[in-house]
């Protein structure tokens, strides 16, 4: 077994061996741009401890996990694009660094080379391996749909909303583990019990970027914090604090919601507050560990000895327990 | 042997049949809008008499015909994003009858669907057919990229130019045909003869678009006759005629080609008596007939019975002398 830490090096060094070809440079600069700004490679990361986590052979693992990543980072160059984002990581996005052709076709040539990555599995688990990508990648472009669709949204409750986050982030957490399931050759029980370990999962990790970002230590968090409130995102907290509002509190709630002019601290410190008195960060945070629970259940089944599951789970522990 | 409109009708009747998601509609509608609108559906029946020329199963050909066509509509839907063109086949574009971000993300959703559909071939040719399709569309990418640089740049040369087409349009002809060589159990020196007849007949198709936007008769050409001359377009005839022109030829063409405000008319009349005075239309086919030529002769190579060879050839004649 490998640690959390021999992964992400080999991760890191395959990153930064991986070039693409010179030329046309608009195409494939960005990528290399893109792929450079770090990120804490959790996603690759994965496939070779689900790889590990069944005795396989992470080498065999490594091109798809760089698939995944690069596969990550393509949505991200895309959903910048559609969200108007000027920073990722706090470098200009590629449509700002660029512009949105390029950002468009660069990403489209870097999903190719996602599938180009794919496809070095052994041909025996070749079609299944694509089954999952393929699966992943339309979840993933279904719920930015979704996320977008919310924002013009008056209201939307909280089962459509974790609908949302599995597919635009738990999917591809689940995906991730499977196909390195599938490369140590699990059994297909397994490699499904793994799936939705890592689908419950990646809604908690989800749920935990959420209250992060709320009440996340600013020193710690790398974003700043509170800018969902700032911007009116409707994520767990807002939609529950919105359910459960009453009387003075949600007049007042309301009320920041509808300013269209402000100050954005007093605007953070108000609905903080609100949240304070409903009670939202602990139901959050249950709502969470529930999910966590869930994923912890589903990985228990999975019949390969105790001993071996200890990095995976406690991976899973320190992303629900980060701090940024 | 099907013939050229059996095979047709069956792709016809394949698209009609292919349903997608309902929701979110903002993904799928776009999808089903643009399949809909139509166009000559030449790559996947290339596919299909691919197939059919090696003796093979023309029904397990058509999923992989099928992702070629989706395939291709989706570059068409993310190139009028970069192209900001207002209409595709005389309707609104996808990015104009919506908006940009759901032409980008129901583009993406196109793209995986287009693979859903190419891993549907049998698991002992999946590897193979997935690299000619990577290898295409990456080929494709790198043709739209180079043809948007060519709009800055002063002057392209003709082997540039060629090059650009071969990647933009050629090779997914060229991919088309060889995915489907394999499906018909082609030998891979087959496959690859007819990949290299598919590019040169991509080459001659894309050089008598080019023609025929200048000299094609505007009752049958389907498009407006002149617009790449209107918009200064690099075609093959136009970087031929910067190349040739002389004196008073060469001052009167830049004249016309620096014009900001101009009657578009005139401006075609003009820019094609001078295409008429330097022989443009006679060199531009003997070039477009030289890689028609080129094409045939891969073609003749193929190790099948000459009776077997007879619909694909006509195909190729079809396309070389269409009006349209």
């Amino acid at each position: 077994m490998h640690s959390i830490q021999e992964l992400q090096q080999i991760i890191d060094q395959a990153v930064k061996d991986t070039t693409y070809p010179s030329e046309p440079k608009e195409l494939y600069e960005p990528i290399s741009y893109l792929m450079a700004l770090g990120g804490k490679r959790l996603r690759p990361a994965m496939v070779l401890m689900a790889t590990d986590l069944f005795g396989g052979d992470i080498q065999e693992a490594l091109a798809p996990a760089l698939a995944v990543e690069l596969f990550h980072n393509f949505t991200l160059m895309h959903d910048d694009i559609m969200d108007k984002a000027p920073l990722r990581r706090g470098q200009p996005t590629v449509h700002a660094k660029w512009n949105e052709a390029v950002a468009i076709l660069s990403g489209d040539v870097m999903f190719v080379k996602a599938y180009k990555m794919m496809i070095q599995v052994k041909p025996d688990i070749l079609s299944p391996v694509l089954e999952v990508f393929n699966q992943t990648a339309v979840g993933v472009c279904e719920g930015q749909q979704i996320d977008m669709n919310f924002e013009r949204r008056a209201e939307v409750s909280i089962p459509e909303y974790v609908e949302m986050i599995r597919l635009k982030t738990a999917v591809l957490v689940g995906g991730a583990l499977k196909i390195g399931a599938l490369i140590g050759n699990a059994s297909e029980k397994d490699a499904q019990l793994l799936y939705e370990f890592g689908e419950n999962l990646g809604i908690a990790f989800q749920l935990q970027d959420d209250i992060l970002d709320v009440y996340g230590d600013p020193e710690k968090f790398g974003k700043q914090v509170g800018g969902d409130i700032i911007s009116n995102k409707k994520t767990f907290l807002l939609i529950k604090a919105l359910e459960l509002a009453e009387g003075e509190t949600a007049k007042s709630l309301n009320h920041w919601l509808n300013l269209t002019q402000f100050d954005a601290e007093a605007k953070v410190k108000a609905v903080r507050t609100i949240y304070d008195v409903l009670g939202i960060r602990e139901l959050s945070e249950s709502i969470m560990l529930a999910y966590a629970d869930k994923a912890t259940s589903s990985f228990n089944g999975i019949n390969i000895p105790e001993n071996n599951k200890t990095t995976l789970l406690s991976f899973a522990n320190l992303l629900i327990k980060r701090e940024n």
